[in-house]
């Protein structure tokens, strides 16, 4: 399909245009697109509706947005298996953001399975509802990095139909032997994992932490 | 200055809240919150202006929004160092997306310094320009995948001043040993790094890929 040719260096490009896009069939093109971004965050996105029933979904949208205030976004599909987080978020305005570790990768991947609305994922996957003083949303038990949000903006993005929900951080739950002296949280040795494509886990290797850039000053690297 | 408590499981966990957050020193808070999100894909975007004078800036805010059409967005602040990667996209429509591996992490990361307009992070971090015909931008001849954008739409976030852009996808370039027979790009095998917070840089090991969930269906690993 792709043109192909030989790089100036050494490994073999391939190269596709729109129209190779556009050919592609429907479900290779959803797993090609969805790895071009990069190294993407998973996480658990923990909402209740108004009566308490529970949801749990894995996510691989969710972005920094600010640090003050301190802000992440979540793009969501209200057509899709992800719609109860939408409409559970729209009738509360709170949800928790649960990170995922080796331990539980299959039960978060498996909360993307398309259950009734009846059904909790907490139940389904075994993983264990943690709840905070004045948060409506549950937390995930076993996640060892957890934030709480409450709702704060929403666009709608006319190009696709997603909704971009953006949130404000209300309450952070961590291991305490994961926060460096300058804020840093080391999310490594807390063993949270990240995400290529739909559907591959990946555990992570620091090859360094890079001081601040400065015009002309030589980088070292921060112990 | 958060609460700490012994959780019920093994790992003693710290509690920050919202006056706990917002009474942190700028730059704490700065590291804090942007490791919160998970790890990020770590990206470099080149752009030119009309007259050909190219930028090149390190970017973690890079997401997948939909692979039909194939969509990314990006979070600027326009009022920051990032400001002439804004400019040359409204300038120009074009910009690309560049992964970056481990033998050009250095350089990536230096690009994030706060150079002056008419001095380019290409000559300064000695990447290499590379042109495709009918495309403005210059792509990164290091990088290994790597792919286009034509802007299509943005939108203001009131909440903190910053803008998301949203770019097509029209060219996509990568080794062709990467690409697996159902679409999903092997990124790992690709030498594709993460990010995490501001400043650290990460390889990574797949632990598995996870077959399409159902409900009341055993998931398998994909080989």
């Amino acid at each position: 399909m792709a043109a192909c040719l030989l790089f100036e260096s050494d490994f073999i490009m391939q190269k596709y245009n729109t129209a190779d896009i556009l050919a592609m069939e429907q479900r290779y093109r959803a797993a090609f697109i969805n790895s071009l971004g990069g190294f993407k965050s998973g996480v658990l996105v923990g909402t209740a509706d108004k009566n308490g029933n529970t949801n749990l979904a894995i996510f691989n949208s969710l972005f920094h947005l600010g640090a003050n205030p301190a802000l992440c976004g979540l793009i969501i599909r209200p057509d899709s298996v992800a719609r109860h987080t939408y409409e559970n978020i729209l009738d509360t305005g709170s949800y928790t953001i649960n990170h995922i570790h080796e331990g539980i990768y299959k039960q978060a991947h498996q909360t993307s399975a398309r259950y009734d609305r009846d059904r909790s994922e907490f139940n389904e996957t075994g993983l264990t509802e943690h709840y905070e003083n004045g948060i409506v949303a549950p937390f995930v038990a076993e996640s060892k990095v957890r934030f709480a949000l409450e709702f704060a903006e929403c666009h709608e993005l006319k190009i696709n139909g997603t909704i971009l929900m953006i949130g404000k951080i209300i309450k952070v739950m961590l291991p305490d032997d994961c926060v460096l002296p300058d804020g840093f949280i080391d999310i490594e040795r807390a063993g949270t994992i990240t995400v290529s494509g739909l559907d591959s886990y990946h555990t992570t290797n620091r090859l360094s932490r890079l001081s601040y850039a400065k015009p002309d000053v030589a980088l070292t690297e921060v112990s």
